[in-house]
C-alpha cells in the first residue's frame, strides 16, 4: 500500500504530465486543431489513468492498431469498423445531425455507397439481378413544416439476400442500388429487396475483439437512404425491419426506434400495387415517410 | 439555435448511445477486458461530444490511422510514436512505476533496446566504433533503505553523435550498447558517449501532426538505462544532460527533473579517471546514483 504522501506525489506526477502534454499543443496555429488535440489528450490520459493501464495492455493496444493497419486496404477499412463497433461512427452522426422537430433521424453511412448509381423512374426497380424477395417501398418527402418536397434526390442501396452488396461481387455489375426523385406531390415508390441481415467483416482484429467480448458481428436487416433537396440538410439513414431479432444487437449501433418500419409480408400471388407480375413469388411492402430538416444556413 | 426541448432530445440521444455501447460489453467473459472497453468507450465518446467532432474531422482521423498503419512495419512503429507524442507512453510508465520513497523515476523504454547486448567489465567501453565524444559514467545502485545492491544488472544504450542507434546502421554491427553488473559495493562505471539530440522519425503522419501543431520532433539528449536486481522493481529510465535546450520540449515527454544530470565537460587532454588515453580529445563525465524500489511482491 502507498502512504498518503506517496499517493499525492504519484497523483501530482500524473496530473503534471497531462498538463505538459496539453500545453505542448498551445501554440498550434489552427485553433480548432489545438482544441481537438487538447481534448483528445485529456480524454485518452483519463482513460489510461482510470483503468490503470498495464504495460502489457498498452502493448496489446499497439498490436491491435498495427493489425488493423495491416488488414486495411482499398477494399477493407478496419479503422472504420473499429469506430463503428465502439459506437463512435454513430455518435459522430448524431452530433452532426442534431434533433430538429420531427426530422427523420440519421444513421451510419457505411462503406457501400456508390456515387453514380443508375437513375430509375418512380415505380422502377433497384434490384437489377441481385437475388432476394421483392419489396415495394413507397413514401413521401416533406419538410419540418409538413410541406411536400418535390424533386428530392433519393439514393437507395442494399445488400442482396446473401448479405452482399454489388461492390462485393467478383464482377463489376450494378445491382441493389439506384437513385430517383420525389414527384410533384413529394412522393416516391420503387421495387427493392426485402432486407436481410449480414455480418460486418469479422476475420480481422475487430472481429476478434467482438468475439472476445461475446458480441455478434451481425447487422440488423436494413435498406439505405440518402435524401437531399435544396435548402435541406442531407439525410443519410436506413430503415430497419420490425420484428428482426437483431434490432437490439446491431453491431454498429445504427438502429433507432423511429427508423424501424413494418415490412408487410404478402402471400405468394397477391396482387402488386403496380400490377407487376412476380411469377407467383411472395413479396413484401413497406412505407417510409421522410422529413428533412432545414440546412444549417436555413435554420 | 436549438430550443430547450430539442436540446434535451439531442442530449438524450447522445447519452443513450453511450449507455447502449457500454452495455454491449457487459457480457464479456473477461472482467478486465470489460472494464477496459467500457472505460475506453466512455472516454472516446466524451471526446467526440466535447469537441462536437465534424464528419470531416472523423474522416481525417480515419485517414490518419490508416496512414499510420501503412507506414508501420518490422522497423518502424508509427502507433508507438503516436502514443509517445500524446504522452500516453509516458503516462503508462508513470502508472506502472508508482512513486516509492526516493526510488529513481522511470521514463519511456523507446524502440531501440536489444536484448543480447554484450557484457562489459566495470570500467569497460560501451561505445564500440560508434562516433562521438567519450563520456565517463559512474554511480551506485542501492535500495530505498540506502543499502548498496551488488550484482545489479545494468543495461545501457544510446545514440551516436549523428543521432543513430546501431540498429539504424545499414550493417549488423553492435555499438553504443552493453550490459554490466554493479560491484560488491553496489557501484559501477563505464565509458560511453556524451549524449546528443536526435529527432523521432518525422516523415510519417505523426511527424506531419507535430509540424501542423508547431511541435519539434526532437528528443532531448539522453542515455538509456535498464536496471534489475532480485526483489527489486526493474527500472527503465534515461539520464538527461543539464543545460540541453531541448529539456523543456522533449517530443515524447520523457524528461523528469530528477533525471537531469550534470555532464561535466573536460578539457582536451585532461587526465581520465582510469588513465585511458583519449589521444588528446575532449571528454565529459557524469554520475548517476540509482535507487531501486522493491518489487510488487516485496512491498
Amino acid at each position: 500500500m502507498l502512504d498518503d504522501d506517496t499517493r499525492d506525489a504519484q497523483t501530482k506526477r500524473e496530473d503534471d504530465l497531462v498538463d505538459t502534454v496539453v500545453a505542448s499543443f498551445a501554440a498550434a496555429p489552427d485553433p480548432r486543431l489545438r482544441e481537438v488535440m487538447q481534448s483528445l489528450t485529456r480524454h485518452l490520459h483519463a482513460f489510461v489513468r482510470d483503468v490503470r493501464l498495464t504495460e502489457a495492455e498498452w502493448n496489446a493496444g499497439i498490436a491491435f492498431l498495427t493489425d488493423a493497419g495491416h488488414i486495411t486496404d482499398d477494399r477493407r477499412q478496419e479503422f472504420i469498423l473499429l469506430s463503428d463497433v465502439l459506437g463512435l461512427s454513430m455518435q459522430t452522426v448524431a452530433i452532426n445531425n442534431e434533433a430538429h422537430g420531427d426530422a427523420t433521424e440519421a444513421t451510419v453511412f457505411g462503406p457501400f455507397f456508390v456515387g453514380d448509381a443508375p437513375l430509375i423512374e418512380n415505380g422502377g426497380d433497384i434490384a437489377g439481378d441481385a437475388p432476394g424477395e421483392a419489396c415495394w417501398v413507397e413514401g413521401s418527402v416533406r419538410d419540418t413544416e409538413g410541406a411536400p418536397i418535390p424533386g428530392a434526390r433519393i439514393e437507395v442501396w442494399e445488400a442482396d439476400e446473401d448479405g452482399f452488396y454489388d461492390v462485393q461481387y467478383s464482377d463489376d455489375r450494378v445491382a441493389g442500388r439506384a437513385h430517383l426523385f420525389s414527384d410533384e406531390e413529394g412522393t416516391f415508390r420503387f421495387w427493392g429487396l426485402t432486407p436481410t441481415p449480414y455480418p460486418i467483416p469479422d476475420d480481422g482484429p475487430v472481429g476478434r475483439l467482438l468475439a472476445a467480448v461475446g458480441r455478434s458481428p451481425m447487422r440488423a436487416s436494413h435498406l439505405h437512404f440518402m435524401v437531399s433537396a435544396p435548402g435541406r440538410r442531407t439525410l443519410v439513414t436506413h430503415i430497419f425491419v420490425r420484428g428482426d431479432e437483431l434490432l437490439a444487437s446491431d453491431s454498429v449501433f445504427g438502429v433507432k426506434e423511429s427508423l424501424i418500419m413494418d415490412f408487410d409480408r404478402q402471400r405468394a400471388g397477391a396482387t402488386t400495387p403496380d400490377g407487376r407480375d412476380l411469377g407467383g413469388a411472395p413479396w413484401s411492402r413497406t412505407r417510409f415517410d421522410i422529413v428533412l430538416a432545414p440546412s444549417a444556413e436555413e435554420r
